[in-house]
């Protein structure tokens, strides 16, 4: 078996199962534990990239699925990637599809051999098998790209679990031949542990996949609607189960708790559209919890957002004015909120990491969280 | 009769009617002819404060209509004005909300005393006079208020307008009064010429207005659907009737040729929310002629959407980028070409004041014009 490429990956500290460590990307060194802001169709909502870059962001994330809809993957073939479309000058993780494929399609069609699907937008069909999704990351450019795989409902029962798994590795090793075969370079695949709610079927798919040597795994099928316990759960099943020595990329996880729990069960990497759709409608993350800017406690309210944090938003702009500007649904309202909350959980990424290096990580947390809870039923309205 | 506060003004050259001035308004400098951003309320679509002083706008609009009804004058009674609620530091003009009763409100009854009308977003009655707006908009904190004004629509009879015309001098003569018992100190307010298309009205509007000696002097009820000859004869018209001495502002003037073509008649100041509105549509201005960039033709266009413009958007982005993002309806999309059409604006304005310094307008414009128009027939489609 032909081996790919090894991620330069380094761990530069562990407090527990919490790790401080180093990628080096193709579009510079990323520090984990790092929280990975979502630009779906090439642009994370609202914002410019001075505005991700001011932020802290190393690495951000775009959706395979999107891109092949718009602006298609013939597009990138003769125009070239995604970097050189969106100027973002850092790296670029993409999904393989798979879960929007699940979620968005009005019509999908499951069989070994790959995926039919139609577009959510116009109905059109299309077919998606691991090697196209190989070669749609490769002409998309990103710095790491994400195997295809199956997703399924967070209530499936075993045997359709079973199903799914099955297919996912073997998906896997379709798509790990193809990207040699490619002879892809500057760019990695991770593959994506599924395995649903059972915990047999969560170490079965880490082995296998473990097997194939990817540069680095992800979790996929957790935070789909099961209890905050039980994904917690399903993290300290794998946490001995990954690889120590690769980076571990929690899908679709974006708020203060589930990080920070992540990151105590030995995840590097998160990613969820939560903190910039949140924030359109008007919900902030601060020190003290969370906030709905919009309720009447703010009208006359001249402080920030949180009045310890150095985003853009809190150190120029009142939570009166963002909540007018959300009122009257002005788009600078989601912009500045979104600004903020993605720094939010940057921040609290990269203070995680000053914790573990400090081998004080369960103090930072702890201590985050009771003041984050502490006020929770005050602030919500 | 009391005298208004002059407002600094200062004409630096004549070339022709067009005119290179300096006002002094509390929140800075402003070097004529100027196009103003509009922020309907509060803000300019998608724009944070620091991309309007990047374009050069030392004043923006916003709407007294809408900042009434949201966040409403009890807001600004107790909070402070829109400078201390936007953050933003150089001057604003506000409008009567005479313009916005006419073409938003779903009911509206004019009397001589005021009009009642109802909110185009919750139905809710509002009464407004003279007195009231001026009331609202020293609230505001606009460093240039507007009195209310009664407008009619394009194609209004004589009689009409007359009666429009005379109420619109009484209003106007009641918020002056209005305006000196309040004692307001650093703000100015201005009078609206209107008159429909009617030459002798709008010279008896023109005329009256003078007489109530207002430190600057708009020009309402043009640029509502006439013919571009009507509009400019009118301007024509007054560009005599005018006081040289005083700042002459043209209200709801937004596209090239209209404000060089006002500027050739005297004008000084320009609004318009098409310039933003049109680029959230894709529409954007160039030195070759307006371009619709969701066209197919830009799709794999890697050149920005002006070679010679030095805006944000035209120094970091090419076109194959802002048509994706405008056809997957992302926001950045729209704000990156706001930010080139005001600044394409803006910098026309101030390309135009130096061809008047220099005294050379007249060459200038017929230069502008001629490149702009050429293409026209190629690039919209």
């Amino acid at each position: 078996m032909n081996s790919l490429k090894k991620l330069p990956f380094n761990v530069e500290n562990k407090d527990g199962y919490a790790r401080a460590c180093t990628m080096e990307l193709p579009h510079g060194i990323v520090k984990t534990p790092i929280f990975m802001p979502v630009g779906t169709q090439g642009s994370v909502k609202t914002l410019c990239r001075e505005e991700l870059e001011d932020m802290g962001a190393t690495i951000v994330l775009s959706n395979s699925y999107h891109l092949l809809l718009r602006p298609t993957l013939e597009f990138f073939a003769q125009y070239g990637g995604l970097h050189k479309l969106t100027k973002w000058k850092k790296n670029i993780l993409t999904d393989s599809g798979g879960f929007q494929v699940f979620s968005l399609a009005s019509m999908r069609k499951i069989t070994d051999e790959g995926v039919t699907f139609q577009s959510h937008i116009d109905g059109k069909k299309h077919f998606l098998t691991p090697e196209i999704m190989v070669e749609a990351q490769r002409l998309i450019g990103s710095d790491i790209m994400m195997v295809l795989d199956e997703c399924i409902h967070g209530g499936a029962d075993k045997n359709h679990t079973i199903t799914a798994l099955n297919r996912t590795t073997k998906w896997a090793e379709r798509a790990r031949i193809e990207f040699l075969k490619q002879g892809i370079q500057d760019q990695y695949a991770f593959g994506i542990v599924q395995g649903g709610m059972y915990e047999d079927l969560r170490r079965q798919s880490a082995r296998e996949l473990k097997e194939l040597d990817f540069p680095g795994y992800s979790i996929g099928g957790l935070s789909v609607g099961e209890t905050k316990e039980e994904m917690y759960g399903m993290l300290d099943v794998l946490a001995d189960e990954m690889p120590e020595d690769k980076p571990r990329y929690l899908m679709g996880v974006g708020v203060p708790e589930d990080i920070l729990e992540g990151i105590e069960r030995g995840i590097d990497m998160f990613d969820c559209v939560f903190p910039t759709r949140f924030a359109r409608h008007g919900g902030v993350f601060s020190r003290d919890g969370r906030l709905n800017i919009k309720t009447k406690a703010f009208e006359y309210d001249t402080s920030p957002i949180d009045s310890e944090c150095q985003c853009y938003a809190c150190k120029n702009y009142d939570k009166a004015y963002i909540r007018h500007l959300l009122r009257v649904n002005e788009v600078l309202g989601g912009r500045l909120a979104s600004i903020h909350n993605l720094h939010f959980l940057i921040e609290l990424t990269q203070d995680s990491r000053k914790a573990i290096l400090e081998n004080r990580f369960a103090s930072f947390k702890k201590a985050f969280l009771e003041r984050y809870f502490q006020n929770k039923n005050i602030l919500i309205k």
